[in-house]
């Protein structure tokens, strides 16, 4: 039994467009309609043929759905939700993929009294954006944390998660405090450390960005790709995540401080423990399937 | 004409047998010797044939060589080139593949007084470690840096530029001071802050080490690699390097409290800005070839 019939899937980027191209191919006898704020992303989605129907407003995409999914910045989720409000099927289960929780979980709430919402959050993507950069394996043996509010409904949560399974995804069940505090240090701290290295190096004088740009291999090309990230979509996520994601730099910047005296005090012992401490890290996300085992990513070198 | 007839490589590591590997598959008529401290290492790269010869001590290994390539840690070059400063005959050329080179320059000419020291820098690796993880493409389309010391004889300084270019590698000459402070914030410092964040993560107590692991692909992962390189290698780096590692460090840390007070003010048009700025960066590296165009560094999703 397919868990929904007819999906609806407003925000056709990076993931709305790859959520949309692997429900056709894993449920092809799913109906899948697209809508997107912007015309031109409509006019892509469509030529592509993303789905079957492109929507000309989040009203008549959402008008016969039994499960609509928000892929917009989580700063737009309220919004958007409530654009389509009033045309929302009593029925229909309404489900995200943003990177932060609890406050989408109060956003849609909000904005959707009395709708069935459980929020769910894929930990997949790539340093593209828009309808063009999405394709159907991004969820393939990645995991989707579903977020349900107290009190949801199990058969629910259940035809959201096996929704996901269907897309290749392994599934986790998790409150939305906890959801944010993990992926504070999974994902955004590390966004928002790449993003700051990658200007502190634009902004040097003596050392020139074409020199930069030139001896990137030596470790800084890696912080650069998620550093290319969508800028809207990371403003929103730290501006919603804000607390989770303060802590968590607030302990990076003591542990960075406390190497930093290590190296000032020529304490090479310090540096050696915590070194061969994080390699063991490294190889149990090769063990567990989270990172491929080709060394260098599997970067070419021909 | 061949720059040199009789290599040495001395350190059978990532990079010093990758070197014998491009070596012997780009000059073939040259005769390739090694030789390494670990007796382990040495048994290794003679079962898999990475050079001609495998020598029993330093002095053998270059007794008749007309170039010697150090590629030891940047902390061991010193003691290391005195075990075979009384072997090494007069017209040989000493390098190296250093990390940092002002600080290598000065202990090579202290330990070879008279000899000709000519130090390099090939900006490639990966985090795998030991003669089995080298292979010889390694410095194919990758910059090498050489820091000829003042008043270096420049034919010597071409002929090493040669051997590089002939495995494959762009040359680049540089003063070895300056070589330090743009390998400070291209290569050390990311290294510095990779392990850090992965330190900072194995460390927390609310979220598990397994919740780390499983998540990490929403971006922690691509700093576990780099945090996976080799730790003697590393700890020497931020030893020797210190003054420029620190100083770039001081400006990421102001970088970082700035981007923090934007989070906590909530003033999304700093992250806005920075976010866009940052993904100029990316395409710059991918147009000059210094990563793959590929999202995602290429990984497969299957």
């Amino acid at each position: 039994m397919l868990p929904f019939a007819r999906v609806t899937i407003v925000g056709l980027g990076l993931i709305g467009s790859s959520v949309a191209r692997a429900v056709m191919q894993a449920m092809p006898t799913v109906r899948v309609t697209g809508y997107d704020a912007d015309a031109g992303v409509r006019e892509t989605a469509d030529r592509l043929q993303i789905c079957h129907d492109v929507a000309d407003s989040a009203g008549a995409a959402v008008i016969d759905a039994d499960l609509v999914i928000l892929c917009v910045p989580v700063g737009a989720m309220g919004a958007v939700a409530a654009e389509f409000a009033a045309d929302l099927p009593a029925d229909a289960i309404v489900s995200d993929v943003g990177s932060c929780k609890a406050e989408v979980a109060r956003a849609l709430s909000a904005a959707l009294p009395g709708a069935t919402v459980i929020p769910a959050h894929p930990v997949a993507g790539t340093e593209r954006s828009g309808p063009e950069a999405g394709f159907a394996t991004l969820f393939k043996h990645r995991w989707c944390i579903v977020t349900p509010p107290e009190g949801a409904d199990a058969a629910a949560v259940e035809r959201v998660s096996e929704f996901w399974r269907r897309l290749g995804a392994e599934v986790e069940t998790m409150a939305p405090e906890h959801h944010d505090r993990v992926l504070a240090v999974t994902s955004h701290l590390p966004h928002l450390i790449a993003y700051t290295i990658v200007g502190t190096a634009s902004d040097l004088e003596e050392v020139t960005q074409s020199e930069v740009i030139k001896y990137s291999a030596g470790g800084f090309r890696d912080f650069t790709r998620i550093a290319a990230s969508d800028p809207t979509m990371w403003r929103d996520v730290f501006l919603t995540n804000r607390e989770a994601v303060l802590e968590m730099l607030q302990r990076f910047s003591e542990d960075l401080s406390h190497l930093q005296r290590a190296i000032r005090w020529g304490d090479g012992d310090a540096l050696f423990d915590l070194f061969t401490r994080t390699r063991a890290v490294r190889r149990s996300i090769v063990e567990q399937g989270q990172d491929d085992d080709a060394p260098d990513f599997g970067r070419t070198h021909e």
